[in-house]
């Protein structure tokens, strides 16, 4: 998430136009279908989306998800980062993670780098939410995304809260989805359903981010639902793979957020029992990953400025120069750069992982990009120059790389990107704090 | 250096006009002056420059250096990157590289990337210099800067090598200079007086790199020579700490070249003795710091599209994470974007901080900003902004970052980066290679 609280002009964004399921890199699992509509909330939840001030434009700047089930259970994946904004630190440490049944998020402001006030000010959101549902504090789990260093204008925060758990309702997924939003360009949402043995259940989800981005064991905003009866064991084991999958694999600026925050909640209203290590716990994971994996490309697709996404997969070598090597091609800002204006660049590539992984033995790695082989044993090779421009010029890259010992079947460490564009500049160069 | 061989116009380029000693963040010693004219080669130097047609211009792009005291002394730093280009390989495997007479140098291919073609065009390189010049094939390196991938039109390289070595000569030094230039926006070079016990004597370097920089354990390209009479054991022992202290403290967009070569050359030819240890050695090292250290500051100002130089000082911690604290803030897109756009956005140092120490403990980090605190223990304080937003337009911006156990008198570890501007992206995304 970045500082602009909403930068790219006034029209209300949608969604992507097609299909949810577009990335050539996910393939939908053959019992998973998009809901009618996209706006479905799965049986159980409520939510509402107001403007309460935050935001200069007067646009949504505080959502409220509660789930009404008997027994909800829940699991949360956060920030690594040494500056966790207060809604993580609080989240982190007054709330039971497993049993939440609301989450309340403003944007606009990170209330992050904000001290001793910060955390008195989350405790307050917290606090009027959980009055204002008649939940357990304890219950209530907060998000921020915005500016960071400023504080939160609690007047404007309470009212905000409370008039948005007045207006909850089973079709709050637009207002919630935008009341989260800051410099995204369109929205990052899903509303599946996924069979399951015992019947049919909603999965959805709403996303935020456009900078800031390159999770890691945690990511953006992201609040998913489900009226799945998930058991707190299948919770806790279904989140953390799923975001290792998808958000912590994407990078749009390889920056890491102050507040990112995804949470998974389930009402259980389906009566569809999912527990841990059953068949439809496998097949629940699958529709997960899935619709995890979308919104991450998404995300990546809607980095600052992004015209491109790519995908770099390393094969071989160990794991770790693996991971380096990846993420050292995605975060170039030569790369990324070259990815955007469509240049089959692959000496940067070189570099890139020659950076990554020093010393004084030339190491032998093989590139190609979009299957058209590049660079063997560390050389150039004779190349098809027109079909490889004609392949740079799409917009989805694939750079494969394959470092010595890679084996046969081995699907390799990718990172998925963006590209590096005049309006990246321009966003974070022209908006003052 | 950069894939670019020419991308920026047709003027010949010449140095920054004032003084050389210009930025705050370097002093120079009082032994140490400004030769009259900033194309003086020490004594027991000649250079040349020509054009042989690898650059498409016609510019400039095959240099020699000559170094003609009986008894020559040199040292060498090369790129650490594991992707090393053909003429590093080749330096390292080949030459005598405390006894080097020749330096031969092009721009608009990089020899990198180019397997065992690339090191016989690099052995062919070194053999015809020695041939032209008689000097023993080992005291000859060599070294390339421009694109990666490509081979070197080697009828084109001979001859120009031919020619070159035909026209040497004491007033070489800017065709030499020419000859090194590739994205570079002004000249990086030095001519120096130096006044040690028993005479004084001069001190020059030519230096090039606009983009794909940040060195490590060595540099972009520069070429020193000095008429001191140095010691085998001080040019070992003045070279790689002094690089240390300048190019391995710079960043322009954190990615590190495959063709970085740093060579000190010494002829002897004042007679002025400079043994390691002594205080001539002290003095002498003091006037290449300062020297080195300028260029590398020079080299930031000529980042590919910089409008400014930013200098991150981080106090306390431990050193490996004060390092990593540093790196992460010059690297960041986020702030070099702000350091471009003359916005004082310290939420993005407190971001770079965070994900660079990662913890579930908030960092109680303190940042200033040109001395005007904003940040006081991880939270916001209150600041004078018109004072803050004046200091961040100017050309030279200094952020200041104190970590716990921070001791007074530390001086912290530094790095100097430049911003992120819309050239960058114009000269790295619609520069094909």
């Amino acid at each position: 998430m970045t500082l602009g609280s909403d930068v790219r002009g006034d029209a209300p964004l949608g969604p992507r136009p097609g299909p949810f399921f577009a990335s050539r890199w996910v393939s939908a699992p053959g019992h998973v279908r998009e809901a009618e509509s996209l706006s479905q909330l799965p049986a159980g939840f409520r939510a509402a989306g107001v403007a309460c001030g935050i935001k200069p434009s007067g646009k949504h700047d505080i959502g409220v998800m509660v789930c009404d089930g008997p027994q909800p259970v829940s699991a949360a994946c956060f920030t690594p980062s040494s500056a966790a904004a207060a809604p993580v630190v609080l989240n982190r440490q007054r709330c039971r993670l497993g049993e939440l049944r609301v989450v309340t998020v403003n944007a606009g402001c990170a209330n992050a780098a904000t001290g001793r006030r910060g955390l008195d000010d989350a405790a307050r959101v917290q606090g009027s939410t959980a009055v204002a549902t008649g939940v357990a504090p304890e219950q209530v789990a907060i998000a921020s995304t915005g500016e960071i260093g400023t504080y939160l204008p609690m007047d404007k925060v309470t009212r905000g809260v409370l008039d948005a758990t007045k207006v909850l309702s089973a079709e709050g997924f637009d207002d919630f989805q935008r009341s989260i939003e800051t410099t995204d360009a369109f929205q990052k949402r899903a509303s599946l359903e996924v069979s399951l043995d015992g019947g049919t259940v909603r999965l959805s989800a709403q996303c935020k981010g456009a900078g800031m981005i390159s999770p890691r064991f945690a990511t953006l905003l992201c609040f998913v639902q489900t009226d799945a009866a998930l058991s707190s064991d299948a919770a806790q084991a279904l989140l953390r793979p799923s975001v290792a999958r998808s958000f912590e694999r994407i990078s749009v600026d390889g920056q890491l957020s102050t507040n990112d925050t995804v949470i998974l909640m389930a009402s259980g209203a389906s009566g569809v029992r999912v527990e841990a290590g059953s068949e439809n716990y496998a097949r629940f994971a699958q529709a997960l990953d899935a619709m995890m994996r979308q919104l991450a490309i998404l995300t990546v697709a809607d980095g600052e400025g992004a015209l491109r996404v790519g995908r770099v997969v390393v094969h071989g070598g160990d794991p770790a120069d693996a991971e380096l090597a990846a993420r050292a091609v995605a975060n170039s800002p030569l790369v990324k750069a070259a990815l955007h204006g469509g240049d089959a660049n692959w000496g940067r590539i070189v570099q890139a992982v020659g950076a990554a992984l020093p010393g004084s033995e030339v190491l032998p790695v093989d590139i190609a990009i979009e299957g058209v082989p590049v660079c063997a044993g560390g050389a150039a090779v004779d190349k098809d120059q027109e079909a490889l421009e004609q392949a740079v010029s799409a917009s989805e890259i694939e750079y494969t790389i394959t470092l010595p010992g890679a084996r046969a079947g081995d699907p390799g460490v990718e990172v998925l990107f963006s590209d590096l564009s005049h309006e990246y500049v321009t966003i974070n160069a022209e908006y003052t704090t």
